[in-house]
């Protein structure tokens, strides 16, 4: 298995990114009535690989996975829960970022995925902010440095206690040569609209700012004496739960472990399964329709709890797709497929849009959203095919509009007497699933000409085969059995041949067209950013800022300014 | 002198900006009425540095910079010009784009700033267009590949000759492991909105599209049998030129050359002079107020010439922040300071504004705008001090908001007589310099509080002192003449002492917060994961595709995806 080079401290084969609370042990999830407490205790011999410790609450991929799990938790499980408290286990320290040994000794790529799953984690806060009325409170109770910081600039409010001590600070270029690349830079100044020149000065300086001036420069929100802080704190707990538009009630929907099963050809969930070919670098990902029709109304859903199909298949692709991002490095395609009956996909689709105001399909429809934004960012080429027997419809249709370049089959394959395939859209195509830079999928697809989108509205519902998907603008290739092995093999075998490198900065380019976001600036102008840092030897090299830090060494820089 | 390792081919010991037509070795301008012709037909013995030949049309930075020239000259000497064609002197070749051995042998800074300019001269065109009236056309007779592509994407008009081999192409990605990174990427899927996937199929092939399908994807605007060019050539010509905005009459302002003297320590122009301090690698620009306030009327103004003070320093400036950016690399810090009369500063402004629908005050102010944002790009730290006659008025306070960091003195200096500083904003504070991303500096800067945007307009006229302009949040820091030395001092040396990538990375996010356009998507998104793969080892390690293209030899990639 491609991947990492270094050894996971759990003795496991590859990085997972299933966990439940029993397992925590760097947070803690308390939930009481209205208001969860995320507490971060980081436990500094638990980090997920061997060589370093995680000191002052400084966090690696491990403690985000956690994190990442626990705010997906409160979504599903946890209905009632309108407030959504962060804090420190730790005395006078809040956290102080990512652990820079760990860093230090990660490869290029571990990096990168790094900050990209830190980044969707902290996205993840506003979007649940934003669309669950989950409000996220920061109370800092000590230093919040570098990715501490960012952890609390992906709140809706930050609390600091004005004890002469406790502070902000984003120190990364003073200290390590890199950048606050975890949405850090781009929330001083996109989303809490720090001055420049102010965020200049402060993202230069390695102690940080506190007292009055953080609140005036807008850094946080609010300072409070340590001897009102907690009675502050329950005050705004209680005006944001009261704000909240957060409207679900009842138990919630556990969302017990995933079944899956590893082996050396890859995973086999529920509905979802992967195959990996390491020889031709390609990771085929298979979804199947649903069994049967979608429950009569909402409590046939939550007495189908997490089997739910629409969300029992998110989670399987969510962990497949984050799964293959960080374990098989050298895969450099991602080839989409489904199989199963597309009635059932589409009667899914309905019930989701029938009951939007529901608090759990409200749910289920964002995670997919998110599940999606997460297949944008992936660096790897995407590909679906549009085979016999295949149900690219409605939600799954999303997939096909995902991927670089899509091939769907005209007719039917030599022996195999299976329908032609068809593409069906649904009201799930035109709206709920935005990508990162706020436009759907055909949206972005159709800029030319936004009247396409409409044409393809009006198709709702209509099974479309190749030539009127192809001519609606919905494929890129429409092949008759003829050519389809041919164009396919040399196609996969082309494109498994270029430098990784070169399509990853290809493909974060073509796939955004159009606005971009805060969110969206984060994964470009900020990441990519990073990203060439992160190459730099001023920051990595032997003598570099990464290595050096805790040495007494001072890093020796080429002082070129590129 | 820090800066290039390479030999410049005509034996100078700098990188020079300055050109004119009767130098040029690779263009020719031909203006015959409202039509300028400029033919690119490439001296492949005149490469910039020596150890390439620039065969098949491709082009150096020496190549741009005779193009720049160029379309500059046509925006002030060339009033009745309403149509560019660009052309190219070969047979059955339009342009080859950059020159890859040129690329394979440059270091990693001048790649980087090579592809600034050329963006910044592409972004040239687009701006001459649309604020100038000048619609550029462009006519390809053979091959337009990479970069040779990218100059016609940042045009209004592509025709291709229909003669079975003319052709565009993006072959960056499958032949060399970089980017289209001169504004490729972004045009095809932001400004000719080809559709993504349509996108990722032409960048991921070398031999490019032709005839019809490269207009059915909108590659190109329109394909003539060869027959039929040049009447189709002559028929657009008179559409756009019908079309055109563009108002001016005359003779046009001579550019002529620069004043300039070189010596150890920096340049003196006209206004503006550089002192280099390579010890504390600081860089100080001083610009001079005009001597005398502006002439009476239009008349007036075109009698002096190329010498119009706001002209003159525009160009001054220019100049100056070519020269540092790629001649003085291991510059950290660009200190801006002004001195002289601000009320003939302010009344240039007011013949600025007051004239802007004359052509050539047009232009004035459309190049003002174009050399802020060159200086918004350029990656040193940018501080402007703003002390005892000093005249950060009107258009030179915008050197006050482009800085990342500025100070201004609180009262006088001991044993300095001059009356304390004051900053006195003008109309042209308030539209005519947006930045690349839409935005002007002070709307950019006031994100937070847009009616801080208005309190500053309601200031207009008033010389605002240190603490008022503190007060209008238009200085980073006030200070007295007891801190102001050492202040300054402690953070010049701190800024020196830091890497020098994470600056450049942390400016370029802080200092463009907000919105995005598609210019400055170049600027961040493309450019930024260009430069990340310009040092990936795939691209330009020994085994890479730029150091191994034209060796027989395959390139080696690490097949790891990032």
């Amino acid at each position: 298995m491609a991947g990492e080079d270094r050894i996971l401290a759990n003795g496991a084969k590859h990085i997972d990114f299933q966990t439940d609370p029993s397992r925590y042990r760097h947070w803690k999830l308390d939930v009481a009535g209205e208001v969860a407490t995320l507490t971060m205790d980081v436990d500094e011999n638990s980090g997920l690989f061997e060589g370093y410790q995680l000191k002052l609450n400084s966090y690696d991929l491990g403690v985000d996975i956690e994190l990442a799990d626990a705010v997906q938790r409160l979504r599903f499980e946890h209905p009632d829960v309108k407030v959504v408290l962060l804090r420190s286990g730790k005395n006078r320290v809040f956290c102080a970022g990512a652990n820079i040994r760990m860093l230090a000794g990660a490869t290029h790529a571990h990096k990168v995925n790094f900050c990209k799953f830190t980044n969707e984690t902290r996205n993840g806060f506003e979007d649940s902010s934003e669309n669950s009325g989950q409000r996220f409170v920061t109370v800092i109770n000590g230093t919040a440095a570098g990715g501490g910081y960012e952890l609390a600039l992906a709140t809706d409010h930050i609390i600091l206690a004005d004890d002469g001590s406790a502070a902000v600070a984003l120190p990364e270029v003073p200290l390590l040569a890199v950048l606050p690349g975890t949405g850090g830079l781009t929330r001083v100044v996109d989303k809490r609209k720090v001055r420049r020149d102010h965020a200049d000065y402060f993202c230069t300086i390695e102690e940080g700012i506190k007292g009055k001036r953080a609140v005036q420069w807008r850094l946080v929100d609010e300072i409070v004496p340590n001897s009102k802080l907690e009675a502050k704190v329950a005050e705004r707990t209680k005006e944001f739960a009261a704000a909240s538009k957060r409207n679900g009630s009842g138990k919630g929907i556990a969302l017990g472990p995933l079944t899956r099963t590893f082996d050396g050809g890859g995973i086999r969930y529920g509905f979802v399964s992967v195959d990996i070919n390491r020889t031709e670098r390609i990771a085929t990902i298979s979804i199947k329709a649903p069994d049967a029709p979608p429950p009569a109304d909402i409590d046939g859903m939550i007495a189908q709890c997490a089997a739910f199909w629409p969300l029992q298949v998110a989670r399987e692709l969510d962990d497949a797709i984050l799964h293959l991002r960080i374990n098989e490095l050298e895969t450099a395609m991602l080839v989409f497929k489904s199989h199963g009956d597309s009635a059932h996909v589409l009667a899914h689709d309905a019930f989701l849009d029938a009951h939007k105001a529901h608090w759990l399909v409200n749910e289920v429809r964002h995670y997919w959203k998110r599940v999606l934004k997460r297949v944008d960012v992936t660096s790897r080429t995407l590909v679906t095919l549009v085979e016999p027997g295949s149900c690219f419809v409605g939600t799954l249709a999303e997939l096909v509009f995902a991927a670089d370049r899509s091939y769907m089959l005209i007719g039917q394959k030599q022996g195999d007497n299976r329908a032609p395939p068809a593409i069906v859209l649904s009201a799930l195509n035109f709206g709920p699933y935005p990508m990162s830079h706020g436009l759907t999928r055909l949206q972005s697809r159709f800029q030319a000409d936004p009247s396409d989108v409409e044409r393809a509205a009006a198709k709702i519902g209509e099974a479309l085969d190749a030539e009127a998907a192809e001519q609606l603008g919905l494929v890129t290739f429409a092949l008759d059995d003829v050519d389809w092995d041919d164009e396919i093999r040399v196609f996969f075998e082309e494109r498994a041949s270029f430098s990784p490198d070169s399509l990853t900065g290809m493909e974060a380019n073509l796939r955004f067209a159009g606005p971009e976001t805060m969110e969206s600036k984060i994964f470009s102008r900020l990441t990519a950013w990073q990203n060439w840092i992160f190459q730099r030897p001023n920051a990595v090299g032997e003598d570099g800022a990464l290595r050096r830090y805790g040495t007494g060494q001072k890093a020796q820089f080429d002082m070129t300014r590129v």
